[in-house]
């Protein structure tokens, strides 16, 4: 048990340096769901400087929590707890985490209020089941829910801090920015970390990291971050200090790498290459269509994810059969059957094709093998035709990607918009 | 400090009951990536009645992950720890077992020569570093990686069993199912869990909840996992027991749900309703296509993403502008300008006209406001007009689906799905 000072009020408090993430329940211990707002809450304490430097779960039991409680606070100096806060009698993270800190939960009528309020607002009578979620553990502050009856726990354990915030991620969502982001804030008042994402369309890791390898020296390996995802590398920047260093160290670092790296540096601070897409072409006031067969749609919605995409985006075929590359782009039979459906001819035809229908400035077409079955000796599973079409011109290329056939597609798509980024700003492929 | 016993050959073992997973490295503890790898270990544990209990992730430090083997060597019979096996020098994994377990770290030339044959077989020498690899823990077993060159360990402490796994998911799950499974199954020869899950479409959980919780008091609560998932909910039973009794006792439990949910239940242990879709069109040989607005071709990709698909799909349209409605799938601008592209009226000719385009026998047209912006009072975002067209006739619905834009699309995928699963069996939506 860890011994609990009484709750101070303001004064000289010591900057919080690390932090540890504990998700309770049972759900989180099975084979479908993972501990996920653990990545929320680390980009939000990661931009204070507050390092998360280890994660667990635990099922509804007292005992581990309580248990994981003692020794996780034992090592941080700030300790996020989710879930496990509801009406339930699964719903323990309360009485657990008054055991480990060897304090009182006691009744508290102004919570008690609050959790009242939100039933009246739905015209329902509280169930006398929630009095539980109305226990206050001593001198703690109950964080209001605005979006569910839960409140959350926010309380200091001699230097250190713990918060105790619900499982479901837009309740737990509003306690971190509303509660415990700006308590951060105000014990680190110096150190701000900012990040920034490179990200970097048509690579492979191996090649990046070859690439940028002299830089390491100088920025320090841990303040550079390399993710790769299907032909599709972030490279993450941090950077440490006062806003206006960090700003200008990061910027120089951002500078270095763009020297290097040049037109595969795709976009900063982006979503994926289908932002940075929509955001060319809404530049210069193009629109785009796509004619897709392996990726199946997957490049149609991926752009649709993005609002606003409608600005640029007219829409897009699925041919997925050959019947409806003829009907309904006009990929002339003659080319499939001299060359096949996954040819050059026909990811050119289909880009052309998509590209006059559609009446637009931009025709994208894909036509590939994404397996598991389907291969052959001359055209393997993982053989991908792309094209891009304009006015001008139509260019094709081809490659054989890895892995599954989720993966390929994965690949085609982001292959197929690099294609299309690089040829709207005038850089070959 | 763990004592360990010297390694024992066969003879009688006690059960293995109670898991934990242990992930290590410091790129889990960012704001990117989350330990996967432990839901693949769970589902395979879970077969053979070993229940996770807790997962950790800790980063790339000796110390941290010998204090992790430590405490969780401690409570659980089984520790599956994943990473940090490699031959960098932040691959420390080894070094921590070693030193948790009290054990020596000696070189083995058994596992040198493994590793310097995998080099060998890509022509190349193995660089000195990788003598790291090629220590052993006293006492323990050396796993062999065919995917990498990192070998995994499996040790046993006293009743208990460590290993130690690659964090590159397919090495790990090559030592999970080769080496880890069997070790387990020798140790739990008579236990078997089964688990089933149902999958049921157009449903909201808490219906499904008030339905069947009378089936609890028999079945057991714990035996049965209600997850949901915009639109779409899986009911997860398991049961324990030799191979019959469970057998037996899980298929009880379906007739008895499927008893009460009836045509709810779309589809036993599949992926998803696209699968289910798939499956009924092909039995009838029909074929379908889809014509989508505000999904932006997120169905199409979809059911494009369940191999063999090309069997009854033909394909489809995005017609994400107002024009390529008119041009691409026939729906007369009348109905576009007297009703709005979201329109019940809209929903029906899109599905009719790309059935009919496509020459099909099934069409879907979804439109609707994913939002976040383009709502008025009339037409909130989130409303979403979806409908199914046969030779027959046309049958449209509508709903105001939640959250965000994500989980609107997600949302209107489901439903429309749902919506042709129930028009092919006949049973009305």
């Amino acid at each position: 048990m860890i011994r609990a000072d009484i709750m101070r009020c303001g004064g000289d408090m010591s900057e919080l340096r690390t932090a540890a993430c504990l998700a309770v329940g049972s759900e989180l211990l099975g084979d479908a769901r993972l501990d996920s707002n653990s990545l929320r809450i680390t980009a939000e304490l990661s931009a204070l400087g507050v390092r998360v430097v280890e994660k667990r779960v635990v099922g509804d039991s007292v005992d581990r929590i309580a248990r994981a409680v003692e020794e996780l606070l034992d090592g941080v100096d700030l300790l996020v707890v989710t879930g496990g806060l509801g009406p339930t009698a699964d719903d323990v993270t309360r009485e657990a985490v008054a055991r480990a800190l060897g304090r009182e939960l006691r009744p508290s009528p102004e919570v008690e209020s609050w959790i009242r309020a939100r039933y009246a607002a739905y015209d329902r009578v509280m169930p006398e089941l929630c009095l539980r979620m109305a226990r206050v553990i001593q001198g703690s502050r109950p964080l209001l829910n605005s979006l569910g009856s839960a409140p959350g726990i926010l309380i200091e354990v001699e230097d250190r801090l713990l918060a105790a915030l619900p499982g479901v991620a837009a309740e737990m969502e509003e306690m971190l920015t509303r509660d415990l982001i700006p308590e951060v804030a105000r014990r680190n008042p110096t150190t701000r970390v900012l990040t920034r994402t490179l990200l970097l369309g048509g690579v492979y890791e191996s090649d990046v990291e070859e690439r940028i390898k002299a830089l390491y020296g100088d920025i320090g390996r841990e303040n550079l971050t390399v993710l790769a995802n299907c032909g599709v590398v972030r490279l993450v920047q941090s950077a440490e200090g006062d806003d206006d260093s960090a700003s200008n160290s990061i910027d120089a670092v951002t500078r270095q790498i763009t020297e290097i790296l040049g037109a595969d540096v795709a976009g900063i601070d982006v979503c994926g290459l289908e932002e940075v897409v929509i955001d060319q072409l809404r530049r210069q006031n193009s629109t785009l269509a796509a004619a897709e067969s392996c990726t199946g749609g997957m490049l149609a919605a991926r752009i649709t994810d993005v609002p606003g995409a409608s600005d640029v985006f007219a829409g897009g075929v699925v041919s997925y059969s050959n019947e409806v590359k003829e009907s309904q782009l006009g990929v002339p039979v003659d080319l499939l059957i001299d060359h096949g459906a996954v040819s050059e001819q026909v990811a050119c035809a289909m880009a052309v094709g998509v590209r006059e229908r559609f009446d637009v400035d931009w025709g994208l077409g894909i036509t590939g093998i994404a397996g598991p079955g389907g291969g052959t000796e001359d055209k393997p599973v993982g053989l991908v035709h792309f094209a891009v079409a304009s006015s001008e011109s139509v260019v094709a290329r081809h490659r054989i990607f890895p892995g599954s056939r989720a993966s390929v597609r994965l690949w085609s798509v982001h292959s197929t918009l690099d294609l299309l980024r690089r040829r709207v700003i005038g850089e070959e492929a």
